[in-house]
């Protein structure tokens, strides 16, 4: 793609953990030329698996970098990547009819705040059509008014991630439930947000359930997606007070600012490649 | 028992909610030289319920006031408590092994921070008892090996509960199951502590399940007590965030911290009147 | 006015405490055919005043709400109003560049979560007028290139104020320091928002300072402007945690965000009356 | 000293930044068969200067590491630190009168959760002896009645780090000031904590300045002593929430918990080697 004249790179890397990986990948940038600025490192009791993050300042092209590290990452069967800092993220937004994580997401990005570029939003409804016009970013309406629909939705969103080169799925507030393939073929790439209450709640109108059980607490969840509906690896976890005179309705307004500042942070940290999978938890190097 | 010279009076009442209660109670104060220093209502839309907490300055003895108070609350239905702002609440502690709350509830209250009197600690095994000494606390130990020792647990629970005129029964990790017999007759007088999680998790060692499933947030809710294990009216919760790199071991430590201070909290908000039911939920006038 | 088809009614009264008030504020209520169903108060023991917010259900109208109430607020020397729940509140927001906190104030307005009505923005800067056209909000720029141009820009905005029947001003980070006269003439009308840390920091660029000096939260103060900048009374204040690894830019990124949600949330408390004034103090019906 | 049988090490460096470090000190690690579990590094743009935190599992003896490691200090010209992780760090603690610090320190260290041993509390003041007993900690008591009593109290202050190969001096709410001297000696390893408000207060009765201010917010600074009072570099810091409606005497029980916990919080990152100075910043590996 031809790298910015940015000479900050970033490393990450997941091996099996053993002796000499740091040193190792440390040589392999010294002999690049480059100097570690930042560096984040984690080994997995549960998995035996290693994690790091580099950050690497260095005049050294992008080939040359590759050409150093690519010995180290055999040897020590490393799934490695090299990207520059700061280069946004392409982010398809998948939106239905609720608009509080798409506007919390567009503003942040043009705000500078969030390290994304969004070719396309897709949605099943046309009410946030508006919104993204206002911040300039195309849309793209799929209803989806059968089971039909949905596959040939899936089938949209996975052409479209072919063909506009998408790294990151973001589900703000998209209430439809893929398939096992759409789930296997986005794994690690596609992040949703759910509320979260402590204790949970099942089923639906959980803001009702919440308020019923007198909750004191309740939050938003970003996690990637699975399978398994809201049991996917967690990102990004937030709660707030709230009091027995919060009604259900107002219970829905709190959460939905959790949920908004909760799937950008996850986001954000995503496109910064802060997040790691170790089988079913992440690491967040943050 | 006789009142201490305290001028500082505290109503507690809930009834069915209609017009003119406020009015009513503030009549009957005013009527008693009282100055109204402190109130909190809430009407409950879900059980049509209403509930007050009042403070009240006077120079009157408890018969006048009682005396004023009694054609309202008869009118209204009410069950009205009245007390003197202050007094400490008896309190039962029932331990077990592990310290951490304990401890907490006992440095508090030698602190002047828990408006308790603890005549009592009943554990069921000796651990504890240094901690009780040095605090100057009474310690009895009743073993539990078997059903028939828990039988005999709770029927000395009881028999104490009468003889030491406890108000409150606190279960600062104590890890037996009551019959429904004693969840009932210690309805809403017996508040429990356990941990909790995003999401929830149920069965042995749940910071483990925690650590597994890389949760970003542990806390503790401080319940009620009834015969539905852990899902009791819910008094106070509080989290706190955790990172990957926390072992289970070291989550457990940071889970009693919040332990600790969310049982303490229960267990105030009690001693003060603050915490009123309403069905399943706990209305808390903090 | 005319009042909507509501039977909701608001009131918020202050006064020299002493006893009595509450029962013949809650006697004028009953005769009104009331039934209260929100209730908060607060004694001073710094000033000696009493602050009492009430809701009110009730069939009845102004005119005769009023001709009840009447006479208690003059027996109790009270400053009493009375209005409708959930009526939007007339504020002109004041915007210069910087559009984080305008931005938060008009999505949340959109929401339907903040209980404003926004007739005008008046601003010494253009940018942010295509923010506000998308959200269909009146725009007027006054630029301010000396001391007459703020002598004017004041003028025009207390011009406005009667206009518009403006009830409240919103510093939405407005970076102009205002004269005596017209922080006296919207003295308990007019809210701001600052960035706080621990310890406080004076002069410019504050984010650096916090930088250098390693604070470890960075938060916001909504305040009420008086003459004495940023020393207003409190309305509101946020923090969040910081690392040493934080550059002073990502500080500033991390504060806007504090600013905007505590601002907003000032201004929707004020908007529901639940802000009172105690010489320096605020009290918070929350 | 002769290290306990743990093959778990602990390294902290500071030099000036540059290319090579993370290899050469990781080069190192590996001759002497040691494997990197945990590690964390930070540049400093303010001071140019770079921090690391490694801990490394090895079967090798404390003379062989340090032998691979003495060169490459010596050649980046690093303050370079060897310990074996989890060993106690020798705290002495200093007191007056009021004693929840003392009291938060005692518990968790007997609990387990704090990584030091207490030879010794020395106070000015009798009255928490009786608390160190319980805890079976030495207890020396030297009165200060005038400026005389405060020198000779420096000086068994400053002998007793000697004597007792002290690492770590905790001021539990020690509240006189120490001379210029004191503070040289002591630089970076005499931890003080104190209340923190928004906007900061200074001088006397700093609850009943918050109090009248209307603060929303109080906390609790752990920061190093220097001679600058109140300004040495910070540790940690926490705030909690708090309404009008408390008092003065609340506010500092509240205040009182946020210190208990900020200090013990500091005391144990310092233990454990996850404190670093940066000029007038402090580097936190938590």
């Amino acid at each position: 793609m031809g790298d910015p004249a940015s000479t900050h790179w970033l490393i990450t890397l997941v091996c099996v953990d053993q002796p000499g990986i740091v040193h190792a990948i440390s040589g392999a940038i010294v002999e690049a030329g480059g100097n570690i600025t930042e560096s984040q490192q984690f080994a997995s009791l549960d998995t035996g698996r290693f994690f790091m993050r580099v950050q690497v300042e260095s005049q050294t092209d992008r080939k040359t970098l590759e050409a150093k590290l690519a010995p180290v990452a055999s040897r020590f069967k490393m799934q490695l990547i090299l990207d520059v800092v700061g280069r946004p993220v392409r982010t398809l937004v998948l939106a239905s009819r609720v608009g509080h994580c798409l506007s919390d997401l567009l503003y942040r990005k043009s705000a500078g705040q969030l390290q994304v570029e969004i070719p396309l939003i897709l949605s099943n409804h046309p009410q946030l059509k508006e919104l993204a016009d206002f911040h300039k970013v195309p849309f793209e309406l799929i209803p989806i008014r059968d089971d039909d629909g949905m596959t040939q939705f899936e089938s949209r969103l996975l052409g479209l991630v072919e063909e506009l080169d998408i790294e990151l799925v973001v589900l703000a507030r998209f209430m439809r439930i893929f398939s096992s393939k759409t789930c296997e073929k986005l794994a690690g790439r596609m992040i949703n947000i759910h509320h979260s209450f402590l204790p949970g709640f099942k089923g639906a109108n959980p803001y009702r359930q919440a308020h019923s059980r007198g909750v004191k607490l309740i939050g938003a969840t970003a996690h990637f997606v699975t399978e398994d509906l809201d049991e996917g690896p967690i990102i990004e976890q937030n709660v707030v007070r709230v009091s027995h005179a919060r009604s259900p309705e107002e219970l829905r307004v709190i959460g939905q600012n959790e949920e908004s500042r909760t799937l950008s942070q996850a986001v954000n940290w995503f496109a910064q490649h802060r997040v790691l999978l170790d089988g079913k938890r992440t690491i967040i190097f943050s």
